[in-house]
């Protein structure tokens, strides 16, 4: 059962409308704006993907979907939400003006939750002038109605409270919060993921490899190791019964040569734009975005499904949270219609205050 | 059915134990040289972890086993070998001296694969006096016993028909070669895993998160997506109906903001190194190598298999590779004893010699 009843998406795109998925698949009403006239459509697309792979994940049935209602205005969107999503586009100024209207129409307990990649929410919080201490950055992975972790990060004037009750919130909904210790620029997802994508890109520039080779390398590798255990715990367990100060010692001084092209940044010319899109054409083997994206869905589903029932039965990593969440939403499902919806409300309404003894912020 | 019959294993640590294991479970004979006198005890661990995982991927029985025999020399474990494995320690003047014996003493048309994870062919081959042409690196992922990728390279001396013979020879064994199109140091994957451990490192020194969270937020997310599709096909469907250049015209830019610590290495005093072992002992929750190993295995063992039941039963990515090679290795068991050795052998005697018409090497 979720810790909130309605709740708000500013922002319809690939992440705004995973997010409205997610939500509504977990039984929660969800208002969304977005100024785009095709935003309906859009949202739909993704709701029908996201159904699909539910349904396999829970094919008991699925709990009654919430109701999803289009505003005109963020205003309207957000005047009765216990939690707000924002996903507008990546600009300072635009995440200012959607942000302090947000604040200015929200509940004054309702959590607001950005899914910006990489701006801190230090930087965003100064247009909100009324609760600008219940704004975290809350950033999702695509597909947002699946892959589980949510990078939670606070800002200067984000309350400790908040982080916590924003925790609950995306706990609630099936994701694996993760809080970043001390706000940096692009998290640390992203900051992993552009440094591989930096390379990726001289790789393919340079030649060495086409897309296609470039992910097989990947998928048939590492791919599969950080599906179940992230690089400190593959590498602990690669350095033996050593250990990882071994693991360190061995691999430590490859660091120091000059094997990665590191920060020269591949100018993205016609040229190599062509070429990454042309290789990349090829290597869909003539399949659409939209079989990709099934194929893509029934793949995370099957990998979460396998992982569930490891680990003697308990699960491992995201299997283990897929268990959890797929039995909550079952039990969801044989509970409709929504029992004790005062409880749940009394326990979105937890105001969003400085604990009385101010709890240090982590880092 | 392979198409070598008889292998050879120099080296026998964590890499090279691997392949003895790969090689012996596809019922291929492996005369191992090692200088560790606890080589044996450290092959049979591994062997017994390799046998766990097999017997889950080919429930109706193994293939006979291959013979394998410790031999005091480089000389005597290469002599009648169809295929040499090198999978010593790192450094160029052991490569030399190691490759020097093994070309001298392996038979004219045998195919040699090195393990280096960095170091370029071309500047390993200059110690073979009699058949450079013949030298590949073969390079694995740990396990490689489980682990499909190998990454072939040639050198300058190397010849276009031996990459093509070590190519069938690591597919008959089960596994995914992608033969890498120009030499550069470090080859592809481990460019990539570089250039993403040196930002982990970055993210842990400057306590922006522990070990255990840096993984949580790898698995829980990009690594799950990973698993099935490399990072420019997971763009490329990311990217929706506009595709890749659409995705590249978003994205591209951030790479020019200065995010990622890139080019400054961080120094790996005893403080950092410390820190990070005691992390990596707090994420372990107690458990001990081998279990993890197990844990992994069997984690690796049921991603693969959830992938082979993807794409309406033909399997996805490692998951199809995964359905051919277990078919191929039960085929394999109830074929016991080997039928056909001549056939086999006759493959395994096409010598290594260019092209009539020279094949120009791609790249």
């Amino acid at each position: 059962m979720s810790i909130i009843e309605k709740a708000a998406a500013i922002g319809g795109g690939v992440i705004g409308a995973g997010w409205v998925a997610r939500l509504l698949l977990n039984g929660i009403d969800v208002a969304i704006y977005d100024p785009d006239p095709e935003a309906d459509r859009k949202v739909a697309e993704v709701m029908k993907g996201a159904r699909r792979a539910y349904k396999q994940m829970v094919p008991g049935g699925l709990p009654k979907e919430g109701k999803l209602t289009f505003a005109k205005t963020i205003a309207e969107a957000v005047k009765d939400a216990d939690f707000i999503q924002e996903s507008v586009p990546e600009r300072l100024d635009l995440k200012h003006k959607v942000l302090a209207e947000i604040d200015a129409h929200a509940p004054a307990n309702a959590i607001i939750g950005s899914s910006t990649s990489g701006i801190l929410p230090s930087d965003m919080q100064v247009a909100m002038k009324r609760h600008p201490e219940r704004l975290v950055v809350g950033h999702p992975f695509n597909p947002v109605y699946l892959l589980p972790l949510v990078e939670i990060v606070g800002g200067k004037e984000t309350f400790p409270e908040a982080v916590e009750v924003a925790r609950e919130i995306y706990e609630s909904i099936g994701m694996k919060p993760v809080v970043i210790r001390k706000e940096i620029e692009a998290f640390v997802g992203d900051r992993l993921l552009e440094a591989a994508w930096r390379e990726a890109l001289w790789l393919v520039k340079d030649d060495i490899v086409t897309v296609e080779e470039l992910d097989d390398i990947m998928r048939y590798s590492f791919g599969i190791r950080w599906a179940q255990m992230g690089m400190f715990q593959v590498y602990r367990v690669a350095g033996g019964e050593a250990g990882m100060r071994h693991f360190m010692a061995q691999f430590g001084p490859c660091l120091k040569w000059p094997w990665t092209k590191l920060m020269d940044v591949p100018e993205l010319t016609d040229e190599l734009v062509d070429k990454i899109a042309e290789q990349s054409d090829a290597q869909a083997h003539g399949l659409s975005i939209r079989q990709l994206e099934r194929i893509r869905d029934d793949n995370l589903v099957a990998i979460m499904e396998a992982l569930s029932k490891q680990n003697k039965g308990k699960g491992w990593g995201a299997g283990a949270l897929h268990n959890d969440y797929t039995k909550r939403l079952a039990k969801l499902a044989s509970n409709k219609p929504k029992a004790s919806k005062a409880a749940v409300k009394a326990k979105a309404e937890k105001p969003v205050k400085k604990a009385k003894t101010p709890k240090k912020k982590k880092g």
